[in-house]
């Protein structure tokens, strides 16, 4: 998007993670005027340092006679953030403005509205953030009836018929991958960047066929550098495919006969892609930044 | 074992490990006089400090008049250790000493012996170690025909029959383990001690009946812990068990219709053996310690 200079904004979309913070501030029309990225994540913030982060990242926006409706969704809500904003309970429509929690704020120019995120009681999850995003793809396609899969850290696996999330699912696949290429005795096997498409499908389909080998099929990767100088971008794909491949086996039949909308466009949406690809599922990348919007926007047309 | 004060060793047993070092020098009847533990692992250690390590740990138990065989197993042999010892390839018998490198010392009282690891070409795999406790094993039962398990931060199962290592494999579970519970966002969740042996077993059962669940099935255990306060020993137990348990999935066509030998009667050694007792496999626990000694004893024995 080009930044327009000079603009004011009329209300702020704001996506506030555990280690990044993002914040449209929104023009009449609503569309952006730009983005804000921060490093000032939940992770960091105490309560009261919420507000200041605000103000300091919006001054140039603010008009002289408005204030400023803010739509926040994420980790901001949840208990260790700036204020809770209670789980909506799936099976259940993506929450609306009316389950947001208000926080009262010291400068009176800010109108802050916190959407909740998402349980399920059984078996245990919990998503922040990710409901306004399945709120924006059902703004494109109020009556989807599939599977939306949201990669990342914590990949989920989102449910969706009749406008209601009806079920879903959250992996730690992404935080084990960083974990054994980072920190395990793979560090030296493993490169730190790389790709070998045929390599990473190969470990998808060894997950597929024996799920149950994974720490073998790993250390294995450390044996093959020692005694046969295993390529370091081959053994980091393979064992990227050996942890994606386990979750594609596991969530067969959440995708089987459905077209899994993928969103985000990045290499790790691509490699979830290829991935499917192996098992014959068909997919569509869809566009994170876009579904969060769609989903802020939504929740902010409920305001007039 | 009892130190006896002042007596000299007649030969030394070594197990150089990556982060820790025993030596037991050895009187004229093979028994130790003592056992000596130390942090010089491999990982720590320049070549060149190998020798002044020994000669400061070994100062007391010298003769006036003779020199001492040291007989070393471990990383000590891996080109990144003292001085590299080839690897035997399996099936073979646990290396005996005329495989062993020979390192030359500036100190003439030390006649140092490094044994060999073992290799697997298909699938890649390698020991450095366990194939001297298997050794051990054989002595005391050389007709043996069953699998050995050696539990650690990469547990090992060792076939052996017609006094050779068949083949092996080797899992990455407890270093998986052990950055799940201290590296991830689970780290908050799993208590750092204490054991809860219906929810390991829940968790051995759970991995064994949907292997390919275990990213969900960790990422589970924090939700639980958001939504209903699941007990930090409860979630450490059952994620130790969804990791056994996956272990203990795959090496089944390994233990099936065996009794299997678990070598280390630590806390870990009992774990796998209450992981296997859910399947309904035999198991009987072994002394590590006497396995390593019975194992250098033998390759002693082979100077004479």
């Amino acid at each position: 998007m080009t930044e327009r200079k000079n603009a004011k904004a009329v209300w702020v979309a704001v996506d506030w993670g555990t280690s990044h913070l993002r914040l449209w501030p929104m023009a009449s029309d609503d569309t952006p005027l730009c983005r804000i990225d921060s490093d000032m994540g939940m992770g960091v913030l105490e309560p009261a340092a919420y507000e200041s982060t605000l103000l300091a990242l919006l001054e140039p926006y603010f008009s002289p006679d408005a204030s400023l409706d803010v739509i926040c969704c994420g980790m901001a809500g949840s208990r260790q953030g700036w204020s809770e904003a209670p789980y909506a309970t799936a099976p259940c429509r993506p929450p609306s403005l009316d389950l947001a929690t208000r926080v009262e704020t010291a400068d009176a120019r800010l109108n802050v509205y916190i959407l909740p995120g998402v349980k399920q009681n059984d078996p245990a999850d919990v998503m922040r953030g990710e409901e306004t995003q399945i709120a924006g793809a059902l703004v494109a396609q109020p009556g989807m009836d599939g599977v939306i899969c949201l990669p990342g850290t914590h990949t989920k696996w989102v449910s969706v018929r009749g406008g209601e999330i009806t079920s879903f699912a959250t992996f730690l696949t992404g935080e084990l991958f960083q974990l054994i290429s980072k920190q395990s005795v793979l560090r030296h096997t493993l490169a730190t960047a790389g790709w070998n498409n045929a390599a990473f499908e190969a470990g998808c389909l060894a997950a597929v066929e024996a799920p149950q080998a994974l720490a073998n099929a790993l250390f294995g990767l450390r044996a093959e550098a020692l005694l046969t100088d295993l390529d370091p971008v081959e053994a980091r794909s393979r064992a990227s495919g050996y942890l994606i491949g386990l979750e594609i086996a596991d969530m067969r039949p959440r995708w089987q006969g459905k077209t899994v909308v993928l969103v985000g466009e990045n290499e790790i949406a691509q490699a979830y892609a290829t991935a499917l690809g192996t098992q014959g599922a068909e997919t569509v990348l869809a566009d994170a930044e876009e579904y969060t919007l769609a989903g802020l926007r939504s929740a902010r047309a409920q305001i007039a």
